[in-house]
């Protein structure tokens, strides 16, 4: 006998998978270049230099069994050290080795993060526009996933239809900024506005209200725009972090879950999302990832290839009459659909062999999510189509 | 609000863990070669050269964004199909690559493999002694646990002590052989018998009932010990493999989980692992290390030292007195706790900074785990003190 709720979850493949995979297909038929995709997330700028060089040096010089050997299930104390240093540093933070865990990505920190925090009937706010994947970490950590609609003028949060949702089961709100799919980045403003609220609701159910802040997009932002470290301005938050987008190592699954001493329970807590990891399989994250982070902790990305394919696409969106937010952050623009049916455009477009994700897995049907992690020519090559999908529309 | 049981399993260390960190603390204390120290299962041969090599060159020569980018979640198609490859060759299977799915380590393969077949009022059986995590791995997969005592003469099957423990609530029994902690190979005739009592049994109530074939030490045997492939002799196995223990790669997390076509409901089974993986934050297994295995699957472990190891203690232990059964693989050694109380025998060899692991855990609270992954040195260095405690006894 087989678990039906495993079976389908490992049946069912996302919606944007279902689309790369198209995808691949379609460009075995028509030739590589006749296939527009704009479906995946996945890095398009090679990791830094210093990133292979310090792997390489690493298995030179470093004995085999400390490199490739278990470290404690928290992590590599000197690779913990490293990057509570660079927070330190760029954030104005005391942190230490002891508040930091490593973890296989930011999707097992999010997974656990909520599963030590969910108790009986326990709910997570998530705001729309959010990442599809939240809605199976829910599940399988036990919580009632309780959305926000989307504030589609600039996708920063509907403050009345939040608070409307908070009640004495919230023990999480899931912030994804820079956001996924909108590229957006919540002011600094409304982050603050956002601990307040939380604050306020927090003593007046008797329980910390934690925010569990997803930011592997932390440092891919534009225009020169602040990301608020969010812990500066609310101590009961949960960070979850990868190295995925911003070191460009999507594959080789390092990220990290930090909880400063200020938050409530943050020793409890530490523990109890690392209980949670080890109740998931986890023994450590990959050795050899976590000692080049002892190393290269303090890099950061350089986004001018993906800024170049943001202002490209957008300015020529706009020249063709589609309405969409300028994100600030990410990989991604979020686009109205012309005639407000994303799944209907994305089909139409899917004619053309022209691949977008609509929004409706992201809570926002009316979007559909274009990915600028694309070769710049692609881009260039596919502007006449959206020409003619806005034409018709 | 925190979740008690995620907190206790954060906060509760293994007993294992509990003994090496008291012996860091002693070796600080009183010196590094006063404190003898048995009681990890850290590989000590370093790995082979080739392993590095190749990820040299992988890092020099591969496409950074294909190297480090995400694979599918089941794993990169040719390091799948170089695994399937090895095992045809050594086993004559007709394996391909979606026969495998690739994980992080073992770990993440048994939990995510109970978790798929874990329905309503499931029981796994395990048979002692037993890996202590298997209890929290039962746990986690909502599954109860059932233990078969120990065989004590030969660390074989009990089969009158399993056949009582079968009912129709049965989904699998966990077989890990080479066995840790006693280091016993399952003769080819225990699993035929193993496999023909639960073929059985899967009839008489109408569902397979799975073995989940733990096997980290595969590899790690001695005296031309045969392992004999499970699922060549019993269709309905769940094969979960780590390269942790033959490669000496621990800390770096890779492994795979293997279900042959023959399998009931192979594929059904497969997706339901890896919806199970995916529900506990699986996104792909490391991606360096799986672009490894595409060139490194078929090297075997020089297990010569360890070999070593297990003669100099076994042949001491017997001289002084101690009673045990000689392993046939993996590296540990388990022997009879002088007096049948292990714990109090630990005790005793703690104060003389003797680091032992009292069975107990493992489901054998009258025997000792001692590892042979140590250095020979430090073997010889502690016989006097092993000398010395069987004559208090």
């Amino acid at each position: 006998m087989i678990s039906e709720k495993m079976y389908v979850l490992g049946s069912k493949q996302s919606c944007i998978r279902e689309i790369f995979e198209f995808g691949l297909k379609r460009k075995q038929q028509v030739g590589e270049e006749n296939v527009f995709d704009y479906s995946l997330g996945n890095p398009s700028i090679p990791t830094h230099k210093q990133v292979d060089n310090t792997i390489t040096a690493l298995i030179q010089t470093k004995n085999s069994l400390m490199l490739h050997g278990y470290t404690p299930a928290g992590g590599d104390k000197r690779a913990r050290e490293a990057i509570a240093e660079d927070l330190n540093e760029r954030y104005g933070m005391k942190l230490n080795a002891d508040n930091l865990l490593l973890t296989c990505g930011a999707a097992a920190a999010v997974i656990s993060s909520m599963k030590a925090i969910a108790v009986k009937d326990s709910e997570v706010i998530v705001i729309a526009p959010y990442f599809p994947e939240y809605t199976m970490y829910a599940e399988s950590s036990g919580m009632k996933l309780v959305t926000v609609p989307a504030d589609t003028k600039a996708f920063q949060i509907r403050f009345d239809e939040l608070e409307k949702r908070i009640n004495s089961h919230t023990q999480a709100v899931i912030v994804n900024s820079p956001n996924n799919p909108s590229g957006a980045v919540y002011s600094r403003e409304t982050i603050y506005r956002l601990g307040k609220l939380l604050e306020r609701k927090g003593m007046e159910y008797g329980h910390a209200i934690y925010i569990i802040a997803d930011e592997p997009y932390r440092e891919l932002v534009y225009d020169g725009t602040e990301v608020t470290f969010i812990p500066k301005l609310y101590a009961n938050t949960i960070v979850c972090y990868s190295y995925s987008k911003s070191m460009s190592l999507p594959g080789e699954r390092i990220g990290y879950v930090c909880v400063t001493d200020e938050a409530e329970d943050s020793r409890e807590l530490l523990l109890a999302i690392s209980g949670a990891a080890r109740s998931m399989g986890h023994v450590c994250a990959p050795s050899t990832m976590q000692q080049m982070l002892t190393h290269c902790a303090n890099l950061r990305p350089d986004v001018e290839a993906y800024d170049r394919n943001r202002r490209t696409l957008y300015d020529a969106l706009a020249e063709y009459g589609y309405r969409c937010v300028m994100p600030k952050g990410a990989f991604y623009l979020f686009v109205e659909a012309p005639g407000g049916n994303a799944k209907e455009f994305a089909a139409r477009a899917m004619r053309k062999d022209l691949l977008v994700v609509p929004g409706n897995e992201f809570g926002c049907p009316g979007h559909f999510r274009l990915s600028t992690c694309v070769s710049h020519d692609m881009i260039k090559r596919s502007l006449p189509i959206f020409r003619e999908l806005a034409e018709e529309a």
